[in-house]
C-alpha cells in the first residue's frame, strides 16, 4: 500500500468537504462571517510524548483530544484539522487501520473533520503532528493575558489523575487494583471541558489548558498576564481514586504537590471576576463539568502555592520542563 | 536554553500579530472578507527529503519555499505559517540560529509570518513540518479538477534541475563545473513562481506543482479532472546547463525522460483554454517567468509522455513513489 492507497483506503472516509477529497494536497475553507479563526498546532513524539511502541487508535484519539483541549481554552468550537503523519518502516496496515479507527471515534465525540496532512515514511520514531482549526466570534477568543488583580482562579474537573496514569504505565505506582484503570483512562483519553466552550467565551478573563502541570501553566498565563496568582493546594479539586492516594501517601501535601505539577490533565484554569462566576458556574452544571475556585489573582508577578493556613509551600519543579 | 528561551530569542522576531506573540499556544486570525482560506500541510525529514545532517539556514528556507509552491499552484497568497520542529538531541543553539536566519530569509521573500507552532526534543531524525495558510478571493481557488478537454498543457520555469542537483549532492554526476553549482542552488532553493499567483487564478483551469516528478504530477492532476493529457517530450523546457547535460548524455531521450519524471522541481503545471493562454504568456513575460505550451488536454484517462513525431514513448517511473 503507497501513501495514495492509504489515502483512499482509510483517510477519505474522515474528511471533510474542505479537504477536496484528499486529492489536491491542499484544503479549501470558506470562513462563516463575523468568525476569527483560532489555530494551534501540536506535535507529539513517540517515546516522548506517548509510550514507545504504542501507534494505536488511543494514540490518534489523545492526538486529537490534546488539540482540541488547545482550542477549547480560547473558547473556540473546533472545526477540522490537518494531521502529519512521519511514520518509521515497521508501521504496518493493521497499525494504521486502528489508528484511523481512533481518529474516527474522536472525530465522532468533536463533531470534527479531517481537512488535509501528510503522510511519510521516515526513519527511527512516529512523529505526529496535528494543526487544529477552530472559530471564535470575531474579537472574542480568550486569552492568556486577560488576567486581573481581583479575578478569581477557577478550574475544570479534576487534575493529577493522567500523572498517576503515567506513573501506572511506566510501572512506578505501588498499587494496582481498580483505580489504577481510571487513571490509566486519564492518561490515555484526556477529556478536555469541550461542552463549557461557550461559557468560557463569555465569563472567562483568561484562560490556558493544563498540559504541562497545574502552577506550571498557571505560570504562563500569570506571565503573560503581568499578575501574580495565589493557588491553595488542599483546594485544588482531586478524582475519589486519586483523593485516596492522597490519603495513602506518607506526606499529603507532596503527593498534592505532585499531583499538581504532573502535567497532561488538559482541563482548563481559567481567570474570572467574582460576578461572572456564578454564571460560570450555572454553565458548568448544566453540562455536568466540575468547576472549583482554587485562588485568586493578585497583583504582582509569579504563582504562590499556599496551604490552607496560608502559608507559601515552595513549588521546586512547577511542570514539564520543555527541551 | 529550553523551548520558551529558543522561543523569545530566535523566533518571536519572526512572528506576525496573529501569534499573540508566541505565548498563547493559539494564533488568532481574522480572515479578510470576502476571501477563502487555503491551507496545506508539508513535513520533511531529515535523510529522507533533505540530505542527512543539513539542519540549516538552507533546508528552512526550501520547508517555506516547498509550501508556499503549494500555494501558488492554487492561485492563493501565502499569508502565514505554523511550523512543528522535532529536534533530535544534537542540535545546538549555532544550528537554530541558522535555521531561523533561513526562516528570516523566506519570509521577506514571500512577505509571510510566522503564526505559531511546536518545538519538540525527540530521537533520531529530524522532522520538519509546516502549515501554510494562504487566501484567496471566494470560489477562486485554481484546483486540479477543472482540466478540460481541449485546453493546453503549460509548465512554468524550466524542469529537471533540482533532479541534476540532488545528483550533484550524492556524487553521481561524472561532471562537476560552474553549472553544477546552478543545479544545486535550484535542489536547495527552488523557485516557485511566485509573481503569477494571480494570473493563475484568473487563467488556468487547473493546475498543480510540480514535487513528485512533472510526469507523476500531470498524472494526478489528469486523474482528478478525469481527463487524459499527452505531454511531448521535447518541449519540455530545460535551463542551459541543464540541454548541455543532455546533448552530452548516450541517450537524448532517456536524459529528457529522467528531467521529467525526477521532481522536486515546484515549478507549476497548469492547464488553460487556448483563447487565454495569451493573457497567460503577457502575465509571465511582465513577471519574467518563462511559461511553455508543453501539451494537450484529451478525453480518456492517464498522461501520455510523446515524441516528436507524435509517437508514444513508455514511462515506467513518471515520478517519486510515496511510502
Amino acid at each position: 500500500m503507497d501513501e495514495f492507497g492509504f489515502i483512499a483506503k482509510y483517510l477519505s472516509g474522515l474528511a471533510g468537504r474542505e479537504a477536496l477529497d484528499l486529492k489536491d494536497d491542499a484544503a479549501v475553507w470558506t470562513p462563516p462571517k463575523g468568525q476569527d479563526a483560532v489555530i494551534s498546532m501540536d506535535t507529539q513524539i513517540e517515546a516522548v510524548h506517548f509510550p514507545d511502541g504504542k501507534f494505536d487508535g488511543q494514540t490518534a484519539e489523545k492526538l486529537i483530544r490534546v488539540n482540541v483541549s488547545d482550542l477549547v481554552a480560547k473558547g473556540a468550537d473546533p472545526v477540522g484539522y490537518f494531521l502529519s503523519l512521519a511514520l518509521p518502516e515497521q508501521i504496518g496496515e493493521d497499525d494504521l487501520a486502528d489508528f484511523c479507527q481512533g481518529l474516527a471515534r474522536a472525530q465522532t465525540t468533536y463533531g470534527l473533520k479531517l481537512w488535509g496532512g501528510d503522510t511519510t515514511r521516515g526513519v527511527g520514531k512516529n512523529v505526529l503532528t496535528i494543526t487544529m482549526i477552530g472559530t471564535v466570534p470575531a474579537g472574542k477568543t480568550v486569552l492568556r493575558s486577560g488576567a486581573k488583580p481581583g479575578d478569581l482562579v477557577c478550574v475544570t474537573g479534576s487534575v493529577g489523575d493522567s500523572y498517576l496514569g503515567l506513573k501506572t504505565v511506566l510501572n512506578q505506582m505501588d498499587i494496582r487494583d481498580t483505580q489504577s484503570e481510571y487513571w490509566v483512562q486519564a492518561y490515555h483519553l484526556p477529556d478536555p471541558p469541550f461542552a463549557l466552550r461557550a461559557a468560557i467565551r463569555k465569563y472567562a478573563s483568561a484562560a490556558v489548558d493544563i498540559s504541562d502541570g497545574l502552577f506550571a501553566d498557571a505560570g504562563h498565563l500569570a506571565a503573560v498576564s503581568g499578575v501574580s496568582m495565589d493557588i491553595f493546594l488542599t483546594t485544588i479539586p482531586l478524582s475519589t481514586a486519586s483523593t485516596r492516594w492522597v490519603l495513602g501517601a506518607a506526606n499529603h501535601q507532596k503527593a498534592r504537590l505532585d499531583l499538581a505539577t504532573g502535567g497532561d490533565d488538559y482541563q482548563v484554569l481559567m481567570c474570572a471576576p467574582e460576578r461572572k462566576i456564578s454564571g460560570l458556574k450555572r454553565q458548568a452544571n448544566k453540562a455536568s463539568i466540575a468547576l472549583t475556585i482554587i485562588g485568586k489573582v493578585t497583583d504582582g508577578a509569579g504563582v504562590r502555592c499556599m496551604d490552607s493556613q496560608g502559608n507559601e509551600i515552595p513549588v521546586d519543579t512547577p511542570g514539564y520542563k520543555h527541551f
